[in-house]
């Protein structure tokens, strides 16, 4: 995993700085390095760290460990289930948001709660039909932030063409909550003979991620701690349904074969590039080969990185998929993706092989090669 | 509303009295009267109030004036929405818990987050198909204690025989949760040829309920405030699935005619069977009449209610329901319900009438009538 920011990577000589530039960093506020990444996790603690929360490592162990065994599930608890209705498939997702603050450039919780579960829709194939959402009020909030929250999370709802059907407020004493967490759930038509999951993927399959890597981790720890980078950076967070169908619809059924030209689909968040490549390695028995210098990773978020000791491939995006494709069909589905304004900045960036089964690993601009392995708990608390 | 418990009701004379027993009630800590209602909701407040998740018309005003505004929804909010998906009706719905504490006599967060779902799509004549779970853990939540909350749910998730197939756990920083909130969606079946909705009220309507009232609001209370009631009072909590199975069996299609014999079904949770028969009062356009000394409740919950100033009409059930039935059909639909253990206790509660549409009134035992009012905020907060 990436290395926490320590006091010596930025904070410690200016805080309390109100207003210093340093390396093209201006910052609003003093720092206060604390807050920007976890402390090493404690993966035996007998309470629950932030870490659990990070989509790492300490994420799957209590998944694996504590909820599998509690619920008795036997198949995988994956981030969107696909069920058989009558003639149907329908895929279900769940996400809950407590992203902190509410509003950050480019997009607010309101955007990340239907984009998010919009897109683990979409990662399975399935076109959204319908969410719910669940609202936890801390009391003593004002109605009107409360108002704009909802205002957001409706303009995104009718921005992706995807109704709100169902909901449910609740309301906890003040001191018990943190303004507002936000839940979204659900429910997608899997179209026929489409088959997208993680177990699919096959050595020679072509890695495709859909843009720009990094962009809503950077952009939501600016806000947060004040920071000014020299170019701003925005979340990405956008709806990808309209995108996966256009890649669907990029070859024939009859062409494609059974189950489909895409092998499997997954949407960054949490964990970043990294942690989503080793759990399809994981999942499928494949290993992954990234080429460093393919990845899309804009200026301002390599200069945030690199002050920050942040590595790109284990930030969160919000608006991005990776995609896995078998060679033959690689140039159309690109070609079906960067036609798309949510994808044009698509490219190839790795490779399924058949050795190093589980691990993914990234070439360097040296010619050497590095693991890039599952984060174990999160460099950036609350971000989704 | 029920007027909320003073400090002359029943706690200011033996505040900080840690074993007193009066009239019953038996205490096992300093009472702290403070916490067992809400004051008077400020219904013009700048600020959230712990009434607007109580189920009554603060929640409602939030919804129409807040919610609906901001989704843009032009149709019910309901608490579970019926999708065409391909041949199928799909019903869908969530619900956040957030009660206190965890475990409280007869039940748990983790059974209501299971059976609150459940039921929510039985009222909509659905057979439940799989729930999701999403989980919001405050860090320095013992890991022992939230794998209690998960085997709890599992066990719950089992007993009801519907899947946990999807999930997700979010944690935030200490101070700004409560332990653990949970989230479930569900996604259930609506039988063909069945159409149970709060509209199809029709006056002759016969009101069944099907079983003691009151039950989980009494538990739940007297564990938080260590109380001991003269007869121990469990909460209700309990999958009505299957019993909403066999209503829709009683009567055959041919018989019933279009939508069926059942014309409406609801859970009486937050704001009691008194919100419930509210909701349905409005919705269709018609008046509720019950008849007082008919309705169950057990004789526990009316000495703690009556002790703590509260009306059994408004306090919450979670294994309850309320049934509407045309009155040709009502003897085999209640026949059917009493054949079943979640039901032994069903009776008919009063009728449906054209008369003051909206309103729901009861007939006292001293031959008055009284105006069943929805409540303004709730009687006990956090209960679910």
């Amino acid at each position: 995993m990436a290395e926490p920011a320590g006091p010596g990577a930025a904070g410690g000589g200016h805080a309390g700085n109100g207003q210093a530039a340093v390396g093209g960093v201006r910052t609003t506020a003093p720092l206060d390095v604390t807050t920007w990444s976890c402390p090493v996790p404690l993966r035996d603690s007998p309470t629950v760290q932030m870490g659990h929360g990070g989509g790492g490592q300490m994420s799957g162990e209590l998944v694996e460990h504590l909820f599998r065994p509690a619920f008795g599930a036997v198949g995988e608890l994956t981030d969107s289930a696909v069920l058989e209705v009558g003639d149907a498939r329908v895929a279900f997702s769940t996400d809950s948001f407590v992203v902190r603050p509410l509003f950050f450039p480019g997009g607010s919780i309101g955007d990340l709660a239907v984009n998010g579960t919009v897109n683990d829709l979409a990662m399975s194939g399935a076109w959204p039909l319908a969410l719910s959402t669940a609202f936890i009020v801390e009391e003593g909030m004002a109605v009107a932030d409360l108002g704009r929250v909802a205002t957001a999370l409706g303009a995104a709802a009718r921005a992706a063409e995807v109704p709100l059907v169902t909901g449910d407020t609740k309301v906890v004493d003040a001191g018990h909550g943190d303004q507002v967490f936000v839940n979204t759930a659900g429910v997608g038509l899997v179209r026929p003979g489409v088959d997208v999951r993680p177990g699919r993927a096959r050595p020679g399959d072509v890695v495709i991620v859909s843009g720009d890597i990094g962009r809503h981790g950077v952009a939501v720890l600016s806000c947060r701690e004040g920071l000014e980078f020299g170019t701003a950076v925005e979340s990405d967070t956008a709806p990808l349904h309209r995108l996966v169908a256009a890649m669907l619809d990029a070859v024939p059924a009859a062409a494609a074969g059974a189950g489909g030209a895409v092998h499997t689909l997954r949407d960054p968040t949490r964990g970043g590039v990294a942690a989503a490549l080793n759990e399809i390695a994981r999942t499928a028995g494949v290993g992954v080969e990234l080429v460093e210098r393919q990845l899309p990773v804009p200026a301002a978020v390599a200069d945030a990185c690199s002050l920050l000791g942040l590595d790109p491939l284990y930030v969160a995006n919000e608006g991005l998929l990776v995609a896995l494709v078998p060679p033959e069909h690689a140039e159309e589905v690109l070609a079906a993706m960067v036609a798309r304004p949510e994808a044009a900045g698509a490219r190839v960036v790795g490779v399924v092989v058949d050795r190093h089964p589980g691990m993914v690993v990234a070439r360097t601009g040296l010619g050497g090669t590095r693991v890039v392995d599952l984060p174990a708990g999160e460099q950036l608390p609350r971000i989704c």
